[in-house]
């Protein structure tokens, strides 16, 4: 299924006692139309406020239902921050997330004097003028078979990552008028990894570094340089590909 | 003062007693700012959950500092759903409301199976599709000075109109994409007015009336055919203008 949402109301998409994520809100609405308990998996495990317009889940279910109908129904029984965008029947043995080739997100910083309004959840502000080519150029060297590990968020016990190599297939940033955006598509990404990317480059883009500074922190060295965590508000996950 | 805000979590424009309202929290900021009690007058009283973008507001005030470090430094003081867009001085005697000439709102129906997502406080969602062009040719007729009483809200007391005649400079509606947009402009509108417009347009947009129909409700007769309010959130006071 692939489902779209709002983050910014849920702790997050998996399940955290006592939270309100997007796991549970759709192993809820599961339930509520099949009358059984499913174990929902998602292709990208968001973090608290990011946003998804193409998350794919996977879940098992005996229903009679044909996957459309199955979809409306779902649809129906959700809150109005979650929505189902498309439903398919799965081969055997798929996994929204083991099974998934690559995941694509969007970044969009909100580079204007002026504060955002309607769109003050999805974007990140930032005031003083970005220099989205050396931004673009920076990104290119990111790009390719890599150790992010100076890019991965650091994680407690079972969520950190053992292999922190990762192919990061496309990093572009473009301005699109009173935005700057920043695609990434990889295999997979390692925990704050994109926003990590982001905050670096946004370090660029305020000419704070340039891009051997990039390349530095890339191989390990000078990580004091790299810039922050982007904000979660400003990151969509876009979509996931299967073979 | 031009401003602009998301309706949704305010009770509207106009002070209320223990509610939040879009007046009140701009004279707060306007006394955070200069140390001064300022009574705001808004061109237009917009209902809760109605947004802005280009409000216009006036007040008095004998602070020193220019209108464009002025405006910077009330925007900072004000919360995120409202956002400073132009300030500038005004003539001796003008008031935001009494002196403006005419009004412009925009409403948005999002018109598409598919329930809205990250716009869906701004749209009212209508799943079946819409007739914009019988929607468009409606709404010419509704064009002109009329007395437009079958198109105004019931309101006690002193908010009741006593002239229901308004100038309806222009009235049109066209589909962009998948919304379907309803631009109204006018001297001044009754309250309501324009969501029992648009509510009229909708019927018109299903075939459950047609133009005749239409004319008759102007008329004063048939207003059981006039079809309800649209939702407040799919409202916006685009611009306001003056001499």
């Amino acid at each position: 299924m692939t489902i779209a949402y709002d983050g910014t109301d849920f702790a997050g998409f998996q399940i955290q006692p006592g939270e309100r994520s997007v796991q549970e809100t759709l192993e809820d609405a599961i339930t509520c139309v099949t009358g059984e308990a499913s174990r929902v998996e998602g292709a990208g495990r968001t973090d608290s406020g990011v946003h998804a317009r193409g998350q794919v889940i996977s879940f098992r279910t005996s229903s009679k239902l044909n996957p459309s109908t199955l979809g409306r129904a779902l649809d129906a029984s959700l809150p109005d921050d979650v929505t189902v965008v498309d439903v398919r029947e799965a081969p055997a043995g798929f996994h929204a997330r083991f099974s998934a080739r690559g995941r694509a997100y969007r970044y969009t910083i909100w580079n204007e004097r002026e504060r955002p309004l309607f769109d003050r959840k999805y974007v990140y502000h930032w005031r003083a003028w970005l220099d989205d080519a050396a931004m673009d150029a920076a990104a290119r060297v990111l790009e390719g078979q890599h150790d992010f590990a100076p890019f991965c968020g650091t994680l407690r016990g079972r969520d950190r990552p053992t292999d922190t190599r990762r192919h990061l297939f496309r990093l572009h940033c473009w301005r699109d008028g009173r935005r700057v955006v920043v695609d990434a598509a990889a295999d997979s990404f390692l925990p704050h990894m994109v926003r990590n990317l982001v905050g670096t480059l946004m370090h660029v883009g305020t000419r704070k570094i340039g891009i051997s500074d990039v390349q530095a922190i890339l191989a390990g060295r000078g990580r004091q340089g790299a810039g922050g965590t982007a904000p979660a508000r400003g990151l969509c996950l876009t979509g996931v590909w299967y073979d």
